[in-house]
């Protein structure tokens, strides 16, 4: 067999430590030749001529852009591996037109921000921060007593997009006593029970959630589809749970129903990113904002290399990548 | 079969709607003949004319005190139903030698504290409160990036007490890339493996652990089991987590721990709780203070009155009770 020629093209060469722990490094090494130089810029010569054998490159984070004029110098190229979800930013339709396989790990970085939604869905369903804040206001247990029925023995979560990371919270949430809504274009009733879910229109979904999680991708399709009309049809009191995109929100509608106290809301990602200083979601007390964690942190990057690694051996062993990106599909995925 | 005849003590009758949604309230009262009247005191004389029938008797929070004085009202008493989780505050020694039965929903109250638990183990892997003080502070995205290693990819789980409580947070955790640690004197090695843990010596426990979660009862052998010894075997950066009771914490030690920066901690309960006004723990980077909430709030009371009615159909049909607690077992449990 043939060992496959590889190399890395990431932004920053010290992204490779935090990708692949040892043993993950030297399962690579036994499997492809590995080029010992990362390339970091496709605009220098060095860059260009390290393509020159390459026959899988795998990219993380900020990859740079593979067009035309780039793969004229990759000409032995057959998969692109990617260590992190979209490869919107990098991949052309030059990588498609040549037959380039191309792999994501949006699989695998799907699952941290299924396991953040799955923690933030049951503290909202309890009120657990707006106790916190009541109870450093009022310093007294009177602060557990929510101002209307709260629990988690029946909590409705509404869950918008079926994407990867949406399948995983429904998957997540399967031990709990809580009924699980779907709202997806593309997914029918069929599908949604499959997933254990009950498929509905969004407009019913935001009326009859406690907890309303968006999965969506960010597509011009979807800007802004929690507007003003939309938030006024969630019910009082409930959550709306964002760790997909900012885009998805429309922050000042949001904000206006925040600040009169009727809704609450867990945002990972906003719009603007970061918001501005002294946005008053900064400190509204129905609101826990953090700064664009639920995704891949700190020892979470090993299962975006354990992922490239998988494939890779995949590639060795002459088999097609297991999570592959179809250019088709991009206009529906993230 | 002759129906039962039954009668609630309760602190509060209003309890009884926060307890039993109506059809559990039906199913009771198709189960036994309920007294209308809810006992609240067993001082006057009503309260102790009604127990003169009385063969089973459903309490909950706060219920009136059943000593010898007491059941000397209650000739025909054989079981106590309770709806909550301990039942040391009520029960005597004179319940236990007339060989009245006792039950407790002590297991559908520890599923919210695991659930809780959970979430909190999972945020606190992610470091999600320390990004979300230090991005309210910065109002940068840089807010996300840790001072240390994080995550939930082989986060180590610490339980201490394999009480009900600490085996549901291990049942839920099964889904998840942690590693659990267990220490409980009265459960062995291969008791701990069964339920998915390894067994070791709580300083053990306290040095490998990223998140400590307290899961054992209030007794005087537990009586601040965590001090400022136990505090400093714990790694930098690692987070107490407790649900269980104050008494199982030198706060004054934590405290200290905390405001160096050195430990984390989520805590729901406190000694002395509520904390006075001002004590440094309610605005410290590092705590998430909730007051007293994990348990059942809200719609999750209608599982401890669940739990009291399948204790009534067993009753019913001339068997024991599915949740005894026994004499024996107090000294050892909550």
């Amino acid at each position: 067999m043939n060992r496959l020629r590889a190399a890395f093209a990431l932004h920053d060469p010290a992204l490779l430590d935090r990708l692949f722990d040892g043993p993950a490094r030297a399962r690579l090494e036994e499997l492809v030749d590995l080029d010992p130089e990362v390339v970091t810029d496709l605009d220098d010569g060095r860059g260009l001529r390290a393509l020159g054998e390459v026959e899988v490159l795998i990219t993380g984070w900020g990859a740079p852009r593979l067009d035309e004029a780039t793969l004229a110098h990759a000409p032995r190229l057959r998969a692109v591996v990617h260590t992190a979800g979209t490869v919107k930013s990098f991949v052309t339709e030059a990588v498609w037109s040549r037959g380039i396989q191309v792999s994501s790990a949006a699989e695998a970085n799907a699952r941290p921000v299924a396991e953040y939604t799955l923690a933030m869905v049951l503290l909202a369903g309890k009120r657990v921060f707006e106790a916190t804040a009541a109870y450093r206001r009022l310093g007294s247990l009177a602060a557990a007593a929510p101002a209307s029925a709260c629990g988690n023995n029946g909590l409705t979560v509404g869950i918008v997009g079926a994407s990867r990371t949406g399948r995983q919270v429904i998957e997540l949430l399967r031990p709990f006593d809580v009924d699980v809504l779907l709202h997806d274009p593309f997914v029918d009733r069929a599908g949604a029970g499959a997933l254990g879910a009950v498929k509905v229109a969004l407009d019913d979904l935001l009326r009859d959630s406690d907890v309303v999680s968006l999965h969506a991708p960010s597509l011009p399709e979807t800007y802004r589809m929690i507007g003003a009309r939309e938030l006024a049809l969630m019910a009082d009191g409930s959550t709306l749970l964002n760790t997909a995109r900012g885009a998805l929100v429309d922050t000042a509608a949001l904000t206006a129903e925040i600040l009169t106290g009727r809704l609450r809301a867990v945002l990972d990602v906003t719009d603007p990113e970061p918001l501005p200083h002294g946005h008053p979601l900064y400190s509204a007390e129905g609101v826990l904002l953090t700064p664009h964690v639920a995704g891949s942190l700190g020892n979470e990057l090993y299962r975006l290399g354990a992922s490239a690694v998988a494939e890779l051996e995949r590639l060795a062993a002459g088999l097609e990548v297991a999570h592959p990106v179809r250019a088709e599909h991009l206009a529906t995925t993230a």
